[in-house]
């Protein structure tokens, strides 16, 4: 029964209804800015040497079916998960023994927490930090009969993206759904999941831009007034990278802010610009260090940056220049409120989403002390089993990872961000064999999510080739945080929560090519929710 | 001083300034929908084998100036022009007399005027005609130092078009003009034409989407309940051409439309499925003859047509198929309201504008028996000079056309919808000598604009490549009239206006190539106005 909501899903279209939806797709995503550059292998450099041409987002055609009941509870999570990693990213004295191990296996992250240190070492200036946060789950069924759940696949600290498409998404198949009108659809052949023309289901409505732009402008407020002297216009900067194909995601964003606020300049900072464009005055002059931003397209218009938006450094791939990591120790050690900071950043790392899941400890309880034992409880069974593999031989992952057996429903995955492929199922014990027992620590073992078997959907593709076939989703909620870190580092004590929302959803799809047990390969494309009731 | 507004416009910005503006546009366009598909010449179509490829619709980076007294005077004869084509589509007589002429020099409308006696014969079921016009004008300098004035080029009839796109060009220069605020801009130099930060000049609010969209929705309105029986729920159909590529530009309103009526359903029919997806009952069953739409992509959803807004088989090229003309048959004798009638679209011709502007005759009164004496003496300072070449060699159009000196200041034009080349100044006699005489009826003569000669812009075109150089503008200043006709056809007599409204503007800058002396050649862009007082 559990999974067999997905059996008749989606309902099947003849082949005028097919095209019938796929051209309205392909109209509405462009008009309506539901769209990417084209990746070049698609279209070449030398046939749009100006970079003018756009194209759809990848998307479903038709909206994915999710329990309500888990859709509520990823929601009701939200406030809590960014209660605790704003918690987590002040606890710089728990951090750093966390990072003692990672520094070893991972440049990356030791690079960043001496970004840290040398910021800590001249004194921060900035005490707030604004979190803009997405938890990514999956639906889990332990056998095919159970009642799904929702497990944890990620919580992202940094550049958390596809909030601009995603609320588009949703507006497309809501639309799609009720032309002519709601129950009777065009494009759409009717099934139980849409409800009645009296009594139709539509997509849940997103909110995701309106929470995000919201967090953007609280934090550009909580700065306060400009610093530097004689004083400046403040601003916020979008920093991305120089070449971005997903930019119109960030539009949305940037431009519901200035609808709603036009008093707020923004600015599309590319990380190659960091230190051309940007800087902090000597400190002899004034000791505050604001960040001067300048436009050359204007030289005579000084801002002050109030907030840095980091839609880019989130991956090691990135710090590819000379200049990369002076660049984001640059932007750390400014007054600018940083989303991320350095600290936050680190926390969103995969070592510290498995110690959390570690049950006899009371680490939940310590960074959110003020939690129900419901809110408590709830967190803990969104948890995906991880298991350390640096406690040695006798430790429960290295034990799992080793006995074949067990290893059937596990995953073990490189700790290093960015690195390495996952080792799944019968292939650990083999691939743990042929290692040296010292670099297990460079691994996590994790229980694999069991996503629904019959789930299928159908995408238009950025070329515009209309795929069919078996699916894998991820929903990630969208939620904020603006905080005010306390003198010492002691996490908890000290901290002060000025602002904590929730508010949006990210539904990605896709293709199952091939058995990697939840872990999803290939093609993804942006979708929306059918909520039932189960 | 009248031509010297241009001579320091646009203000010259800098290398850095030019990228950043033109980087600006390049997303702005495509993030707000000012987009078109790209030509095969840009892309082909093995490239983009699934159509989903769009690109920015070529716009000018700056607006363009334009005198505000001659701007309110194009607004102020919108309405006047509007019940004045309105009449003399009403005028089946008089305009008869002018087909005589024309049925002899152009099949296209011979085509047109025998569906019309046709469905004349089998008798008109729709007394409600829907006309969505644009007035499109130049200004004109008949010396260096005079004042400019208000020529009007063409009046548009038929799929009178781009303002969808209009709006978002004057949207995108305001913004563009007014960010990070109003007369302190990343984008533009400071120019006078802009006025200062207190007291900033922005582009004019355009309201040409309200504007059609609601006479689209007064139409529906008007065509009443369901003629057929049972009834069936009403729809607007957006005639279109098959290979479409301004098609965001004609979503732009049905997408207001939904917004603002969702009661509305419209539908986007290509002329090669009018005959396949649209019926006539027989009328020996229902003699009202409803026209009957099925998408069939759900073929149990039947629609009956309250309006046809033809945003195709404007030109004589579109009915290049043996089903065309049976096609435009087929709708007009539906009882659905067309926007625009056969009678409207021959309305439209150039020979109608070309006896409209004969000061000899009342014509005027007679349409108009109305309008104040301000309005026809406003009205008739709108017309260029034009000429029959029907009337013999002692007419003042042929005296004209055969002296060298006179022809210096005119234009040949063919009469012939979409037909031949204009023929300019000087080689207009000689051209006139080498044909016979009695085919001088094919032609109109008129005299030439003379533009503003020091008007320059940079236009970034749809492969991305921005040009700068002189240009041409027309200002295109957009109306809707609803009228039921007369019996009878006597024009004002029995004719009802019972909507006439004045909405938007439309500015089209073109590359000045070579001196075709007002007749704009090459490339067109979409731009909008910067108003001066003179």
């Amino acid at each position: 029964m559990a999974n067999s909501i997905w059996e008749s899903y989606p309902p099947k279209a003849t082949d005028d209804q097919l095209e019938y939806l796929a051209q309205k797709v392909k109209d509405w995503t462009i008009f309506n800015g539901l769209t990417v550059r084209p990746n070049p292998s698609f279209i070449k450099d030398e046939t749009n040497p100006n970079h003018v041409l756009a194209t759809n987002a990848p998307v479903t055609l038709y909206p994915s079916p999710f329990p309500r009941k888990c859709f509520e509870q990823a929601q009701c999570l939200q406030k809590v998960y960014n209660e605790l990693y704003a918690a987590i990213a002040c606890a710089e004295e728990w951090l750093s023994e966390i990072m003692k191990e990672l520094i070893e296996v991972d440049d990356f992250l030791a690079n960043l927490w001496k970004i840290h240190l040398q910021v800590k070492k001249e004194g921060y200036v900035q005490d707030l930090t604004l979190g803009m946060f997405r938890s990514d789950y999956m639906l889990h069924f332990s056998d095919d009969n159970a009642a799904p759940s929702l497990k944890q696949v990620e919580f992202n600290t940094i550049s958390s993206s596809f909030g601009g498409l995603a609320v588009r998404v949703a507006q497309m198949h809501t639309e799609l759904a009720s032309f002519p009108q709601p129950g009777q659809s065009l494009a759409y052949p009717t099934h139980d999941l849409f409800g009645t023309t009296s009594a139709p289901t539509l997509p849940p409505p997103n909110h995701a831009v309106q929470t995000l732009a919201s967090a953007l402008s609280t934090a550009y407020t909580a700065y306060g007034p400009s610093k530097s002297s004689p004083t400046l216009p403040t601003c916020i900067l979008f920093l991305v990278q120089d070449t971005e194909r997903n930019l119109f995601d960030q539009m949305a964003l940037s431009s519901h802010l200035h609808q709603t606020n036009p008093e707020i300049p923004t600015f599309r900072l590319p990380v190659s610009k960091i230190l051309s464009h940007t800087s902090i005055p000597s400190t002899t002059d004034n000791p505050s260090r604001p960040l001067i931003y300048t436009n050359p397209a204007n030289p005579t218009l000084r801002f002050e940056v109030s907030l840095v938006y980091f839609r880019a450094l989130y991956a090691p791939t990135e710090y590819n220049t000379p200049t990369s990591w002076a660049a984001r120790h640059h932007l750390e050690r400014s007054a600018a409120i940083k989303c991320p900071s350095v600290l936050l950043h680190l926390s969103g790392s995969k070592k510290v989403q498995q110690v959390l899941t570690d049950t006899t400890s009371p680490i939940l309880e310590r960074f959110l002390p003020h939690a129900s034992k419901d809110d408590l409880e709830r967190l803990r069974s969104s948890f995906a089993p991880q298991y350390s593999m640096s406690d040695g031989p006798d430790s429960e992952g290295v034990k799992i990872a080793l006995d074949p057996a067990k290893a059937e429903s596990h995953v073990l995955k490189p700790q290093r961000e960015g690195g390495g492929n996952n080792i799944y199922r019968g292939n650990i014990p083999t691939f743990l064999r042929g290692i040296s027992e010292r670099d297990y620590k460079q691994y996590i073992l994790m229980e694999l999510i069991q996503p629904p078997k019959a789930a299928r959907n159908v995408a238009l593709r950025s070329d515009g080739q209309v795929v069919a076939g078996d699916v894998i989703s991820e929903l990630g909620i969208f939620g904020s945080c603006l905080w005010r870190s306390g003198s010492g580092n002691k996490g908890r004590e000290g901290m002060e929560v000025l602002e904590n929302e929730e508010g949006g959803y990210l539904m990605r799809t896709k293709a199952r090519d091939s058995d990697e047990g939840g872990v999803a390969a290939g093609f993804s494309s942006l979708d929306s929710l059918i909520l039932y009731d189960e």
